[in-house]
């Protein structure tokens, strides 16, 4: 027995970090044999998990001045949001009831349409963490079409901005509607689920099927939830390709989803243009806008550092997990899954496995890669860099 | 015979685009059949390649100001180099003299150890351009061992800035010495092979045998060459993936290698540390210095923009290649080798495998791709970028 107490407690604690970063793992093993109140447990977690990442990026961030992106974020439809919630409790108020107020729907629907009300409570609470930890074994596969449907749109809904629903609240429509964010991140939604549905359909009879089901797991993949209700393992190249990109894609800053982000990706695209524009014009000063604000040096800074370290602490967890030996397709997406708290990957993490097959050394590797990807990479990083233990 | 027009000419540009971009693509099929004057011709492409880019960067693009990287890497050891060639045509003249010179002591090394004349000028050209197009199917592995060291040792010395031999020319030694890149470079080639060869070696009875085959292909990835003399792809998952990050990392600036190059890395590095440190202390101002020398604003935004470039590129070119339906390591792979002009990926594109199998479509990306690898990227985008063709 004593052999086995290294593992076991990695083990565990890999399903506590991987409960609490909302699922940045998947499981271990099979759901169905365990109990009610384990069960339960564990969609709480990534509830929990999901609330706790909400109020830290959206309400407390933003105070500490730690989080430039969070702060432009909050700040950028002007003295708004400013006014609407000035204080920090009030901001997290706010969130919290938005927050339960959709799983509260998310759950009543799902009954209407005849989900068990455990499982409803337990999936909405996963839903709304973007955990995706389900209560049974095939995820959301053996509920009906409506149900699936449902799951669909809330697994979207928790990814979109919070600060939009905010400015919806108190009527700013116009505000919510420009968001360029939230645009970018429908736009990139729709034209996912299209050509995953057209890759999919040979036969045309299947398409109103797989549209369904393309809608289903783009949504899950983007928003980092994780849920299935088939195995994209065995879809063709080009849709498993595009999976794996939307999970570096993510939701929107502001949501409980993980990835980099849409609004970083807004910024890089524009970061790209001015370049392109500045080698054109190299004497035309160019500043960079998003919502019609101007992004200031250290936020743009910041975002383009925030890709090298992603860059950098993808490639070594890629090459230490490597050391196991398994496929570089299970390990490349392994560390996918993790830094972006997805939960399934392809290959042998892919829907229909799970990560039990890794070492103890790798399972803290990947323990490391879900906390730095929900914490936004430079808090985690911080706590391992030896100056900021230095004594002033 | 007109069904097969489009894909014939679309396989002669792709081997021409091939050469030229010192093999961002490898072979298309077997080399043996061809007749001499066409394999001589393949391997010449490569060293006129070389030299092309080599003369563009390093004494074309500085009195551009086209890129900021270059020009930092010319003026980064002070006015000596300025003063030592102050001219584009002196400049030039002195790449050609050393290029030259180093191609021919390999050729004559070559022929005193046994390789016959035409391989020997052949396999120089191609290790001079860091191209890998070699004579024969099996590439380098049918010679004996001390040919492979002498092409090991060559490709090395390729992947060098050639601003190191400027300054070991005019006998600077101490700022030849200090160059940041170089150090950076020899460090990471050392690792590699090292672990490499730990990694290889089950049994200690094979570690001499393994060290070379190590230092053989750790040397051709990362310098994009491409030549081999072992199947890689059937190493351990940790070599083949350790392999796969130094396509990425590449030699250095101001040579002949393909890949993002050290500098940029040391400067990546530089950016991250950084940022570590504006995070623990926000009011401190501190500026990044490569050899000494403080790196401007605008060098350091046009580097790490490279990179969100880079990204972009990536991730089109390996979606729109996953429509042929091949597995996602040979998709990966294969952009990863165009990009970074490297020749041989893993899985079908591996050592013993090629581009053949690609749609026309594919291999029209994969041309783009290592046409944008070769060119920095930005020049190439720039092509298709429609604000270039306005008239102002």
């Amino acid at each position: 027995m004593a052999t086995n107490a290294i593992p076991s407690v990695v083990d565990a604690l890999f399903e506590t970090v991987s409960g609490f970063t909302t699922s940045g793992g998947s499981v271990l093993s099979g759901i169905e044999h365990l109990s009610h109140s384990i069960r339960f447990w564990r969609c709480f977690t990534n509830w929990i998990g999901g609330m706790g990442i909400l109020v830290f990026i959206m309400a407390v961030l933003p105070y500490l001045g730690a989080n430039n992106l969070y702060l432009m974020r909050a700040e950028s439809t002007g003295p708004s949001v400013g006014k609407l919630v000035p204080k920090i409790q009030k901001t997290a108020f706010w969130l919290y009831a938005m927050y339960i107020g959709l799983t509260v729907t998310q759950i009543i629907l799902l009954v209407l349409f005849g989900m068990p009300l455990f499982d409803a409570i337990c999936d909405s609470f996963a839903t709304a963490g973007t955990g995706g930890f389900a209560v049974l074994d095939d995820s959301i596969a053996s509920y009906n079409t409506a149900i699936q449907v449902i799951v669909t749109i809330f697994m979207f809904l928790f990814g979109v901005n919070f600060k939009f629903y905010f400015l919806i609240i108190s009527k700013r429509w116009k505000d919510a509607l420009h968001m360029e964010e939230v645009r970018w991140y429908l736009i990139i939604y729709a034209a996912a689920v299209a050509l995953v549905t057209v890759n999919l359909s040979q036969d045309v009879a299947n398409l109103a099927l797989n549209l369904r089901d393309s809608a289903f797991q783009v949504s899950s993949i983007m928003t980092s939830t994780g849920f299935s209700t088939v195995d994209f393992n065995g879809w063709p190249a080009f849709s498993r390709t595009l999976l794996v990109i939307l999970m570096y894609i993510g939701g929107c800053a502001g949501s409980t989803s993980g990835g980099i982000k849409v609004t970083r990706f807004v910024i890089y695209a524009k970061a790209i243009k001015k370049e392109l524009e500045f080698q054109l014009h190299p004497r035309s000063v160019r500043k960079i806008k998003v919502d019609g604000k101007v992004i200031e040096h250290e936020v743009l800074r910041s975002a383009k550092t925030f890709l090298l370290l992603y860059v950098a602490i993808h490639m070594f967890s890629v090459l230490i997990i490597s050391l196991d030996g398994m496929d570089l397709v299970t390990n490349f997406t392994a560390v996918a899954a993790c830094l972006n708290d997805v939960g399934p990957g392809l290959g042998a993490v892919g829907p229909a496995g799970n990560f039990g097959g890794f070492s103890p050394l790798s399972k803290v590797v990947l323990m490391f890669d879900m906390l730095a990807g929900r914490l936004e990479l430079i808090p985690m990083i911080l706590l391992f860099y030896p100056a900021t233990w230095k004594k002033q």
